[in-house]
């Protein structure tokens, strides 16, 4: 399989794909554009977006469902439906806060924008982190099933996105998310990959 | 397996697990609440949202991550890797695209919501729902290689809520969608469903 990555030099929604193509001990083409190129890339792209990956060159979009094709080859998808089932709700979870953070993010009129923050902060990502929290604690230190699985490496992967996003450090006073993160980013093959990455924005 | 789905008395982020149960031929318990009895609904929901599915108890939350596990059990979720990672982006495009229809619906203020009226209809469901035509033209009338698989019965079962919040047919004009529509409403068990379905907003 030859595999090329096509994103801005970014981790927001491309880096959970980095740590599993790496975790997966696969030589990929990390290809990182610069903002200035995007006009001319984009409508190459098959619904105008990238992260795409390029899979024996076929141009696949839909960053989630890219991780999950990965996640399947290496072995952290599932090893039955039921817990494939909860690692996707995990995911889907962990998506769905990552959104509320970006509509923040994306909002354009500086007024709403700031009244947009504290509810983000104070109710949005409270509810969800706290939830994750006492998910990973009664997990055995993971999302599902006390062992590495996908989710696991998707929450490492953006929480320094979300953090250049929030300018909270969203897994502080919640240890066992901090451990999380440690552990995955311990891993070999992804730690292998952090020390050799493009510095860029997070 | 004993299933009881949780839900208002509406289509919107339910139908298609509604359409995935009864092709399945399982009884199933369609529990519809009315909005006054939300707010004593929704602390006892996992991340204070519905719908949920309870399955043998358990009561599970992420209406995407839910209907795939029972695509699975249909056989809708595709024969192999490959074709289980092209369901998954056919799924996620359409997510999107319903994502960004449901951002202008929830939007409170009457101004900024008819500003992004003209381009949400001209700009992006034009986008994607052109694409979603060419999609299924080039793939013998279905979302995925030629044959019945879950993201059809997810975008046929969306398609009413879609038209009430737009106030637009979103097939028309689009004729193999139209007809993707109607052959997913033919299928017997879907059928059947439909007509017993109890009234209430699309």
């Amino acid at each position: 399989m030859a595999y090329k990555l096509t994103y801005f030099n970014l981790t927001a929604r491309a880096e959970q794909i980095r740590f599993l193509l790496s975790y997966l001990n696969v030589d990929f083409e990390d290809y990182r554009f610069d903002r200035e190129q995007w006009p001319s890339i984009k409508p190459a792209m098959p619904f105008g977006q990238v992260p795409v990956l390029e899979i024996d060159g076929k141009i696949i979009n839909q960053s989630i469902a890219i991780s999950r094709y990965l996640a399947k080859k290496a072995g952290l998808a599932g090893n039955d439906e039921w817990e494939s089932l909860l690692i996707d709700v995990a995911v889907d979870n962990i998506y769905e806060i990552r959104q509320e953070i970006m509509k923040y993010h994306h909002e354009k009129n500086e007024e709403i924008k700031s009244k947009m923050y504290d509810q983000l902060v104070n109710e949005k990502i409270t509810f969800y982190f706290d939830r994750f929290e006492k998910i990973v604690a009664e997990n055995g230190g993971y999302f599902v099933n006390g062992k590495l699985s996908w989710p696991d490496l998707y929450f490492a992967s953006i929480l320094d996105h979300l953090r250049s996003v929030t300018e909270i450090n969203l897994v502080d006073g919640r240890p066992h998310l901090e451990r999380l993160k440690r552990k995955v980013l311990a891993v070999p093959q992804i730690k292998s990959y952090i020390a050799k990455r493009p510095v860029g924005d997070p």
